[in-house]
C-alpha cells in the first residue's frame, strides 16, 4: 500500500449554518481541515496509506484535531503536538448573487507556524513516505516553514520517493508584491516536484512564462511544455472553473503528460459547498497516477471528483472509486432504494 | 364517508438532516411512513376515513409510531400490537450529482413480516372497508404476508368493496430471477383488483406483456389494455417520469378507464423530497374515483398531487384538494399574505 | 448626520425553520421587525442615524424586540413602552410551486394599534427628525392610528423634515371595498409626501390615475407623471416583479425625479428571502437622495438593493453601500477568501 | 369505554429552549396544549374515549393544533372549526432562584372566546358525553364563554352525565376584586358539580368558607366537608404543594368522598416542567373513579400521576396506568434495558 | 506498547436528545458503542494499543461505524465487514422518578450476531493480541457467538496473552431459566479468563457460589476466593452501586487480588450518563494491571473512572490517566480558565 | 443619567452545547463578552448609560461583537475598529466532578491589544466618563495596554470622574513570579481607584499586606482597612466563594466602607454559569454607590446580583433591579403565570 504523507498546516473551519451571517447567528459549526488533511484523507478512501505531518496544540482545540482526522481515516502517527495555537477559519455561505465570506483568526501564532525545523526528523518522516505532498498555501506562512518544506521535499527525493507540489497561490497571503516575493519560492519546489498542479495563471503570474495568447487553452499549451522542461516535471494537471448564470459552476479538467495534453468534458453541476474542490482534483491525479491509468482515465476522473466535491458538505470530500465513476457515467440519479 | 383501509407495514424513516452523510453527522430526524399509510392520510386529508391495517411491537417505538399516524388522520382502530420490531430505513439526501441513499434494517423481522394470519379476522376487516389498498412492496415481503393480503382482497370483494393495487414493484427485494418468482403473485392480485397502478414496464417485466415498440407511450397505448382486459380491470393509472440535466423532474400521468387514455400535461418541477410521490398520484386517482370525477379531471389532479409531493418533507404528502386545484392553475406562486 | 425616524409597528415573525408547515414542524425561529424597522435599520447600515417611532409592551416579548432592534443598529430613543401585546405572524416556507404562507395573529390589539395619540409628543418628535418614513401598512390598521401619522407628518413637515410615504397597498388589510375605503386617506398622505413609493398599480387602483394602457411601462410613464403633478411629489420610485419559470424572480426599478424617468437594468435572481425586499429598494432610493446620488445611480443602487435583499435571512436585510455595489459590477462570485 | 370530554381553550405553548431568555434567544419549541387537552390527553392513555369540546380557526395555525391534539390521543371529533385566533403564550424556563416567566398573547381574541352559543349544540353534545370536564380557568374568560359552560354542564346533567369541576382559580384573570367577581360563578359551577378540585384556599377566597385554623390540612379539613354538603358534591380532592430549598417541590394529595379524608403520602421529587401537574392529578382521580377504585387508591395514584407529571417535557403528561404503579411502588430507577 | 483488543458487536446508539419521549420527539443523535468498543477505546487514551474484533456491514451505517470507532482512538485494522445489519438501541432518558428506557432493535441478525466462525483467523488474530477482552453481554448471543468466544481465548491463551472476562450478565438476554442456561459457558469463560469483572450477585445467581450472607460485602468475601481458586483467576474486580435518594449514585469498588481484598472509598456523584460506566471501571482496573500498579492504587482509580464516566455524554467515556488521578484528588472543581 | 465607560477587551465566547467535549461535538454556540462588557451591559440595563471603550476589527466578526454589544444595551459609540483579531475563548461546560474547561485563542494579537496608544483620544473620552471600570485582567495584557489604563485613568481623575479597579488576578496571565510582576502595576492602580473589588487573598499574595490569620474573615479584616488607607480607597468590596459537596456554590459578600464592614448573608444556590458572576456582584456595588444606597443594602444586592448572575445562559448577566430584590426576599418560586 503506497504510503502518501502531506505537510502541512490543519485548520479548524468554523461555518455558520445555513445562509445567515456571522452577524445574524448564534451558532457555528467546526470541523479541521487543510489541503493536506484534504487530500490524505482522500487518498486514504482511495484505499492508499495517508499520513499528515503537521503540528497541533495539546489543548483541547488539539485533541478535537486530532480526533477528527482519525474519523477522516488519516494516519495520525506522524503528527507531532506542541505550540499553543490552531489555525481558525470563519465561513459564511453566500447565496446568489451574495458571495461567501471566509474570515481568518491569526494563523501565524499557530503551532504549524511557529514550530522550530527541530520539531521534525526530517529523514525519519522521508522514510516513510513514498509520495510527499506539498501546497502554495503552506509556502506562504514564513521562512521557517518554507525551509522545512524544502528540506523534507529534499530528503524525500534523495529517498526515492516522489514529490508533488500544488502551486496554489493565494493572493492574500503573499500581499503587495506577492508574485516577486513567492517566485524563487516557487522555482525551487518546482525543482524538486515531480507532479504539479497548476494552470497557466500560475505559469504566467509566478514564473513570468507565457503571455499575450487569446484564449485560456491555447495560453495552457504554450505555458505548460515550458515549465514541464524548466523544472523536469513529469506530469502537470489543473482546471479551469466558469461560474454561469444560473449558479451552476463549470469545471474542465488538463492533465499534461509526456508531452500530451488530455482534457476532461466540461462538467457543469449546482454547487453546495466549493471549499476542497481542488484537492478533490489534486487527489483523483495523484491516485491515478499512481494506479498508473492512462492520463485520459485520470483526468476524467479527477474531474468528476471535483465535481463530486462540490455537493459535499465540507471541505474534505470523500468517496470511493467507484463513486466517482457512477458520477462519471452520466446515468440518472434517482434515490438509491 | 368512504372507508378506505389500506394493509401495509409502517416503516420509521431515520434521516440524516441537511446534507451530510451518515458518515459526516451525528443527527437524524425521524418520522413513520410506508405506502398504505401514504395513501390513507392523504385521503384522509382529502376528506375520506383512511385506516391502516398493520401490526406494530408494544414497545415506546410502536408508541410512536401511532402516535405520529394519528398525527397524520389516519384511524387507527385497526392497528394490531404485538411481535418485537419495526422497519426502518436510513435516508441521506443526495445533491446534484450525487444521488440520496438509503439503507433498510431488516424490515423481514418486523411485527408486521412476522404476524400470524391468525393476527386478523378479515371477515371482520372486510366490513369495515369499502375500498382496500394493496401493494407489490408487501407482496414482496414473504409467502405469510402474501397470504394475508389475497385472503383480505377476497373477503372485502366478497363483501362488495373494491381493491387498488399498486404493481410497484422494487427489484432489490425481488432478488434474482424476481420476475419470475413475483408473475404469478402479482397475476393473483390483479384478478382481484379493480383499481391497477402500473405502466408499460410492469407490464412487460412482470407481466410480459408488450414487447418491442419504439417509444413508452405507444407500448402503454398497447400493453395497458390488455392487462385490463385479461385480469378485468376498471381503472389503470400512472406516471412517466424524466430526470431533467437542471436537476428538475417532470412527470406525466396517465389514466386508462372505459377504453380511453387521458393524459396529464408534462409537470417539469425543483424537488424537495422525492420518496411519497408516487402514493400521492395514487391518492388522488383513487379520490377522483370515489368522486366520480372525469378521468382527465382526476388525472390532472393526480400529477398536480404528484408534483406538490416532490415539495413536501418527508414521504407522507398531505394537502387539500384546494391545493391541489391551485397547484395545477399556474397561478404566479408569491408568498401568501 | 441626516437622523431618519419611521412610524410604524414592529411585529414579531416567528417562522419555521427548513421547509415543513407548522403541521409537521415543533420549532420556530424568531426575529422582529416591520416595514419601519426595515427601513432605519438599512439607513443605519448606510452611516445615518435611523430611529424607530412606535410602541411595544412592557413584557418579555417587549424587551426581546427592543433588544432585537438594537441589534440591528436602529435608535430606540423614540421607542415607548405600553399597552399589553405585539403583533405576530408565522411564516411556512414555500417550495417550487408551493406558495409559502403567512399566518397572523390579532395585531389590531398590539400596542402600537392600541396606543392613543397622547402616547407621543408629535412637536418633540418632529424636531428630531430630518425624513420621516410612513407606510400604507400602517395606514390600513385604524382610524387613530392614521390619526397619528397625519398629524407627526404634519408636524415634520412644520419642522422643515421630509416625509417619505410608501404606498404598500395590502388588499387583505382593506378588506372588500377596500380600494374606495383607502383612496382618501393615501390622498391626503401623498399631499403630505415629498418623495412616495409606488407604480402604475397604486396610482391605478387607488387613485383611479391611469387606465387602458398595453404595457406596464407605458401605464407607469402615463401615471406616475400625473400622480406627482396633482400631489406635488418630488419623486417617486418603484419596482416590477416578475416571477420565472426557473423560480428565479426578475425586479426592474423605476425612479421619477424633476419630469425624467430612469430605469434600471431587469436583475434575475434566486430567491432565499422574498419578504422585506421592497424595504430594501425603498431604503435606497432614501439614501440616493439624502447623498443627492444622480438619479440613475440611485434606481441602479436601489434594484440592486432589493435583489440582495432576496438573498438573504430574514425580513431585515443589512449590507453596506459598498456591498450593493459589488452586486451592481457583477464580477464572479467565487467565495471570499 | 366511557367518553370523557372536556370544554376548554387549546393555546399554543412556545417555549424558549434551554434556559435562555427570550431576549436571549432565537428558537422556540411549540406545542399545544389547555386544560382540557391535558386531562382528557391523559384519559386517552388510560384507556377511556377523552373528546375536547373547542373551537379553533380554520388556519395553519388551527390545523397543526388538531394534529397535535390527536397525536395525544385526543378525540378531536366534537372540535369546531371558526373564528380567527388562536391564544398563546411564551414560556421562559427559569433555574433555581430565577423564576420561568410565561407571556400570554391576547387569548380574548381567541376563536374559542369569541365563539357564539350558537356555534355547539349542547343538547347533541350532551348525549355524547358521560363526564364532563370543566375548569376555572374557562371561567374567567367573558360573559359568553362562562353561559356555555353552565348550558353545557346542565345538559349533561339533564342526560344523566357527570360534571367534574377544577376550581383553578388564577388571580391575574379575574383582576381586581376578583373574588367577588368570581364567586357566584363559582357557586353556580359547584352546585352543577359531581366531582370537584379544590383546597381550603378556593375555599376560603372564593366561597368565603373556614378562616382563621392553624395549619392546612385543619383548615381543610373544615372546610371541605362544608362545601360538600352546601353543594352537593360526592367527592373533591387536591394536593398542597412545597417548594423545598434544594429546588425540589413536595406533594401531598387528599381526597374526600363519603365523609372520610384519605391522604398520599407526601411525595418529594425533581422538577423538570411544572406546568400541566394539577391536570395530572385531576385526570388520575376521574381515573381512579370511574374505575370505581378504593379512595386511598386512587388519590396514591392521582399523587404519583402528579409528580411524574413534573418529569416530562409540556404540559400534557401521559403515561400508562402501570408506569404510575411503578412510580408509587418506589423501586430503584436504574436505567430499564 | 502492550496491544489489547476486545471481541464483541458494535451497537448504533439512538438517543432522543433532552428529555422528551420517542413519542414527543422527533430528533435522534447517534453514535456507536459497545462492551468492547468502551473497553478499547478508554485503554487507547490511557496510551495503549486497543484494537476491536468485531464484523460490520458494508453499507454506510457500517462505514459510519468504522469511521466513529477510528475517531474514538480505536484501532480497526481487525474488523471485518460483511453480513447485513447493524444492531441497534434506542435510547430515552429519564428524570427523577421517571427511568431512562433501552428499545433494541433486532440484534441477532447483525453482522456480528450471523457471521460465521470462517469470517475470523483466530490463530492470526491471536498473534496480535497481549489481553483479550471478552464479555458476557457476546456471550448471550448464540451458539455460534460463543464457539468463536471461546476458540479465540483458546488460541490467546496458546499464544501466551492474557484473557479478561466481564460477567456482565443480563438477564432480559437469556430469557427465563436463563441462569441454569448461561452457567456451563460461564463456566468455560472463567477456566480461561485471568481477569474477570464480578461482584457476589453474579457468583451466586451464575455460578451458585455463596449465599445466605447478611451484607454484600460479607458475601463478596465469601463468594469471589470461592471463584479464584476454583477457575484458577488472578485478578477479580467489581463495583457495589447505590441509587440515593437525591438523584446521585454511589459506587464503590473492589480488587481481590492474590488472596487480599482492596476497597475505593464510596464516591457518591450526580450522573449524566449512566450507561458504559462498568466498562470504564474496568478498562481501568486493567490499564492498573498492565501498569502494574499496587491493587489499592487500580481500585482507587477505577472507581474514580467509573464516577467519571458517569458525567460524559454517551457510552464510551474518554480521559487521560491525569485527569482519572485529579477527580481522585478532591480538589474543588471551579472552571478551569 | 451617569455615564459609566468600561476600558477592556471583547472576546467572542465558543461553547460546546450541553456537556459534549470538543472531541465530541460539533457545535457551538458564540457570543461576546468580556469584564467590560459585563459591567457596562448590567449597568445599562439597571438605568445607567453604560459605554465600553475598546478596539474591535473592521470584518464580520469585529461587525457580529458590535451589534451583540448593541443587543446588550451598550453604547458603542466609544468602540474604535482597526487591527485584525479578535480575542476568542472556548467553553466546554464541566458536570459534577469533571471541571468546564476554558481554551484561549492567542488573545495577545487582538485588535485591543494590539492598538496604539494614538488610538485612543484619552482627554475627549475622559470628558464624556463619570465613572471609569477597569480590571485585572486588561493589566495582564502588555505594556501597551498598561500604558493606556493609566493614562485613562489619569485623565478621568483630572475630569472629576471616579475610578472603580476589579483586581481580578489571574495567575495564568501573569505567569511565573507573577505576583511580583504585577505588584507595582497593581499599585498604580489602586493609587488612582476610587472604589475596588478585592479580597484578602488579592491583598495578601499580590501586595504583601495581611498574613497568618486564622479564617478568611478576620484576615479580610485586617487587611482591607490597611489597603484602603494605604491607597486612599472609598469603597473597597468583594466576595468569598465556596463549592459545596451537592454542586452548589455558595457565596458571601462585603463592602468596607467609611471604616465599616457590612456583609450579605451567606447565600448558597445550583449553578448554570458560572462565568461572569464576580462582573455581576462589580456592576451592583458600582450601582449602589451612584444610588447613595446604604452599603447594607448595596452588598445584599450585589450578593443577591452575583447569585442571579449563576442563573443565566451566558457570560454577561441582565437583571433590573427589581429582579435582584425579588431574589433577595425569598419568596417561592413557582412559575409566573
Amino acid at each position: 500500500m503506497p504510503r502518501i504523507a502531506a505537510f502541512g498546516e490543519v485548520m479548524m473551519r468554523l461555518q455558520v449554518p445555513g445562509y445567515e451571517t456571522l452577524v445574524q447567528s448564534s451558532r457555528l459549526e467546526y470541523s479541521f481541515s487543510g489541503t493536506g488533511v484534504n487530500v490524505t484523507a482522500a487518498l486514504a478512501r482511495y484505499g492508499h496509506n495517508g499520513a499528515i505531518i503537521t503540528t497541533l496544540p495539546e489543548t483541547p482545540l488539539g485533541d478535537a484535531a486530532v480526533a477528527y482526522l482519525r474519523k477522516l481515516g488519516i494516519d495520525t502517527s506522524l503528527v507531532s503536538r506542541g505550540g499553543k495555537h490552531l489555525g481558525m477559519y470563519f465561513l459564511e455561505n453566500g447565496f446568489g448573487v451574495r458571495p461567501g465570506r471566509v474570515t481568518y483568526t491569526d494563523r501565524l501564532g499557530s503551532s504549524f507556524n511557529t514550530a522550530a525545523v527541530s520539531n521534525y526528523d526530517m529523514a525519519a518522516l522521508a522514510s516513510r513516505i513514498d509520495v510527499l505532498h506539498l501546497c502554495g498555501i503552506t509556502l506562504a506562512m514564513n521562512e521557517d516553514v518554507r525551509k522545512q518544506m524544502k528540506r523534507l521535499a529534499g530528503e524525500v527525493k534523495s529517498a526515492g520517493g516522489k514529490v508533488v507540489f500544488d502551486c496554489n497561490y493565494r493572493p492574500s497571503l503573499w500581499g503587495a508584491d506577492g508574485y516577486a516575493l513567492a517566485r524563487p519560492h516557487y522555482e525551487e519546489l518546482l525543482q524538486l516536484a515531480d507532479t504539479v498542479m497548476m494552470n497557466e495563471q500560475d505559469a504566467q503570474f509566478i514564473l513570468g512564462i507565457g503571455t499575450g495568447e487569446y484564449d485560456r487553452i491555447t495560453q495552457l499549451k504554450h505555458a505548460i511544455p515550458e515549465v514541464a522542461e524548466r523544472f523536469g516535471i513529469g506530469t502537470a494537471a489543473g482546471t479551469h472553473r466558469e461560474i454561469n448564470d444560473n449558479n451552476t459552476h463549470s469545471l474542465t479538467g488538463y492533465i499534461y503528460h509526456q508531452g500530451r495534453f488530455e482534457f476532461s468534458r466540461k462538467l457543469a453541476f449546482p454547487v453546495l459547498d466549493r471549499i476542497g474542490a481542488g484537492d478533490a482534483f489534486a487527489s483523483a491525479v495523484i491516485h491515478g497516477e499512481l494506479q498508473k491509468y492512462p492520463p485520459q482515465q485520470t483526468v476524467n476522473m479527477a474531474a468528476a471528483a471535483a465535481m463530486l466535491a462540490h455537493t459535499i458538505v465540507g471541505d474534505t470530500a470523500l468517496f470511493t472509486e467507484g463513486e466517482v465513476l457512477r458520477a462519471l457515467s452520466e446515468h440518472t440519479l434517482d434515490v438509491e432504494r
